[in-house]
């Protein structure tokens, strides 16, 4: 309440709270009084109550997120992705291009991500991009590639589903289902997702916050879909080094309010092959329980972000990186050579 | 180029372009040499020079839009919105609840909307929620209810169309269909919105540049629908005295570039509705073509957005002062009452 | 508290508050309990508390600033600016260039300033930049030409102290004395400006809130004077298409908070001439008291920002719009020219 | 150049650039002609150019700064500091209190930290506080109080210098002058501290660019004093999980254009506790060359900051994991131990 504010305004907020079912409890201070406000279920809208005469302002103590929460499920969720547990000590690698362009470049760049020891093959078909201009991805012949690619190397696949026509598509040709950081708030997307039987991989929105984040993957975590990784990939800032700021400590945020798996895209968030490599220890040794790295073997000729893809040495340099970082930080790579 | 780079790096870089089909200019000077590309038509992908040897950074001069620009259309695009011009001197007010709660409150509002001036009915049907647990609108059922509205009180409507699903129900409900802020980068519901017969309003992500809302539209006017309006809603910065931060200088930066007409959404940004009032003014003072304003008769039982509605008697005194002021940038307010 | 806090943790926290000499209101809710502080004078560090057993998070609900503050003293702060009453219905404008380059450039200057209706002259004698080998001001050479051009014209004069060592000349020299955003929070120089005996123009930073605008104003305040006038110059935000985001919303925050007098300097947000207009218009129109604006005569040859300083023409131009939308806000524009 | 602009126009560009000594040289595309401009020794003003007609935009190729960058000195910057030589494979630990509270607390502190393995002793004596109200530092008698505990503990010491008052009696007690991140474009104070004698910690503002952050050391490295180390401690963006985002891309991004060592402030950037230890990690992984973190043996106690500073047995836990990280990414810890 403000400073000035007379005590039967006071008695007029806890009215209104009352009368919305809520319980009110004034606290006089020396300078003013504040109301503090329990018995909410879900939400309190803020707006209910903050243009009441003398109310200075409503602060939210409680938190929205109910299910994707600790305080709901205390221990991690862990599921298995191929042969990597998500969410224990493992860490999960997702390597490949930005974008399907053919079986033949798709199947050269799997191998060469397997054989440097990747668990996992990303690539989009369908494109979100800036410009109608460019290159918006083969659509569902990219699908048909990667579940081919996928068949021959033994390589899950993860790829992004752009909108909810496209989502059971992707869902039948890959294991795990891409929600992209422009989607991040597309709620029908999400549901959709989360209704499509197979794990979602949630991309945080370039100017979300992590509640918001979290919230996100409660729209797909209310569909009774719990198989969730969450990934930071860098905010939208003034900082003009790079092309997103990667916010390492949105890793240790998440883990502390959430038992979901978190891993980084440096990739994107680098915008730059000369940055990947550092920020990808960076988010490992922040405790991001995996990577998804771009990597392209003819980057120069790559339809989409060839400036930010590793190449197949580059790639092979950043594996060797994260293996000697692993033990450091408590975490193991799986290895797969000896599986396929 | 960098300063080191030798003879050879440069003659490379000029034959990688030239192999693009495009066309390389070498330009020496004391300290480095500079190489200036042209002949492309539509975007170049900075990622397939920047990483060849030597070369340090790739600058993008020319711009990536193309329909929406004045260079392809110099004059201002003008269109008819119910008895307002918008694109001209006249300024398009629309006002109305967040969320359409019931035929009653829609009616009572529209009503008191109209009357205060107000040209055109906003009223969502389907909500973007941050949160699974927090009302999702009436839907269908919701589009309907403007369809009776607007017939009932001659106000044409405005409503989001949340995914490409409803595209369709609300073309045939509205006589504009709006393009929500957390939407503007997804591809498929702008080209849908594009195909739909309908103008659309297009409001600005939280972190999109003016760059970005422009190709956005540019996906609209792809698909041959070039009745758009741009929407300034406010950015997410790091200044919490506001919801959002209003970002005025985004309207004369539009105008320069694009020949679209663009109305601010003072509501978004202020979050509170104390300052909606000098939002409104100073949208209007920086040029822009219109409001939208969100208004609601019992807003401390709003379902949403209640603590950012203007009151009925807050609206009139908006459009009080919105009539004082337009007269001194030019601009007119056509009224309603007197043709209905 | 976190909600599975036990009871010793909340009685813990209760005496933790205690033991400073706070009170503490344990508010049990049914899925947590709160707890409210109060009977601090000055600020609460969160940090106290924040880090014992069962803590969820501390929320500040009061607000750190006194003196600058209407709760503090409710009536606008007016004062004198030679012919203008700041702080009342008259609008303070101040322009001139960004550098004092010469005495016949400053008094050009000066005289199409004054006859196009400015109210103050301003000009830089020390210069701020961001590079070490960019022109860096005529300094106290600088001064004395503003003092002689202040005499032959009539007009009062601003300019900046840069630091603690050139405020007592500066104060000689001007009759106002302002500190530039990138010393907003340069407390030793607050604290000498509000010994200096001349009224403050204090420049918002381009990361500052409202709060820490305010506190900085707080610094100057505590020193015995309250002669303060804000300036809001734009922020540093991701968006592009202006140098910095002219934040329009802080104009109507700081007028609810603080009884000082708040001015826009729309040319360093601007960065480009052309956005000047509208930005003025803009920040008058949101209820600003003034503008502070860049004029030079010959801006190609202007030893800094040059590309943002308006042409003569094109401030008499300004002063016209000003003009017009001045009364639409309740706002006048007090005349020079027949005083002088 | 505009797409219409005419022959005469791109000619005027090209005559004022030579008018000014540069060489212009235009190249004709197919939409457009760029002027490419070379012979500057420092920095263009874009504005010199700007506004004239036909002009479309003005954009920098080369940097502005010279000493600080690579292409000037290609090795790395190494100099001694205690018993560690940074700029090398070894990494820097600095620790102790945020504010001096006194001799008994700063020896205290700096015994544990001591033991625990840090290399230099951190503590203010002149603190910026948002505030006036909130505790400013003991002044002098800090400084004194560093000095002793410097002799007792065989601990080199860093502290900030406020302003330019107090460079000297800093310069004279200290091993090292920090210039805190509000100070970081204080170009009097960046000057002084270039002439002090003492290697200079220069903390990068909330809002600067890395850019800005170079400019700031290249004032330091005119004066003659090359012994800078840079440190990234968060910017502010409107992530609100954390005080302030810190910018691990910073790190190789300084590297790359800099052969100036570069460390990491967790402790302001995580804000709270218990995100100092994953920050610390982070920092490293991405190629910082030290570490200063916050710690206090009795934090809630603490004058300022004390919610984000390391109780002494979180500071092992720390160290240890620091010692656990670094032969992962080339870099090894000098221990003090033995020489005391």
């Amino acid at each position: 309440m403000k400073m000035d504010a007379e005590s039967d305004m006071v008695e007029n907020v806890v009215r209104e709270v009352e009368e919305r079912g809520l319980k009110a409890h004034p606290i006089a201070g020396a300078q003013r009084t504040a109301i503090g406000i329990t018995g909410n279920i879900g939400v309190v809208e803020p707006a209910q109550f903050e243009n009441l005469p003398g109310v200075l302002e409503v602060l939210q103590v409680s938190h929205p997120y109910k299910l994707v929460s600790r305080e709901f499920k205390p221990e991690n969720t862990t599921f298995q992705i191929g042969k990597v547990k998500i969410g224990g000590p493992d860490l999960l690698i997702i390597a490949g291009p930005c974008s399907v362009e053919s079986y033949e470049q798709t199947l050269r760049i799997a191998n060469h991500v397997k054989d440097a020891g990747a668990h996992m093959l990303r690539g989009g078909a369908f494109k979100p991009r800036t410009s109608p201009y460019s290159f918006q991805g083969l659509g569902e012949e990219g699908l048909k590639i990667l579940a081919r690619v996928s068949q021959e190397t033994g390589l899950p696949v993860v790829t992004e589903a752009l909108d909810i026509d496209v989502v059971d598509a992707a869902a039948e040709h890959a294991d795990m289902i891409q929600i992209g950081a422009r989607n991040m708030q597309n709620y029908t997307l999400l549901k959709r997702a989360g209704q499509c039987g197979r794990p979602v991989l949630l991309k945080r929105g370039l100017s979300a916050t992590v509640t918001e984040l979290l919230l996100a993957a409660e729209y797909v975590m209310d569909q009774g879909n719990g198989q969730i990784v969450l990934c930071e990939r860098g905010i939208r800032t003034f900082a003009d080094h790079a092309r997103n700021t990667l916010d390492v400590a949105a890793i240790p945020a998440v883990k502390r309010i959430s038992h979901l798996p978190i891993i980084a895209d440096p990739s994107h968030a680098a915008g730059k092959r000369h940055k990947v490599a550092p920020l990808s220890r960076s988010a490992v040794a922040a405790g991001a329980d995996g990577l998804m790295v771009e990597v392209h073997d003819r980057p120069e000729e790559a339809l989409s972000d060839g400036a930010q893809a590793l190449r197949p040495a580059g790639f092979v340099e950043l594996m060797e990186a994260v293996r000697q970082l692993a033990p450091a930080v408590g975490r193991s790579i799986p290895t797969y050579a000896s599986s396929s």
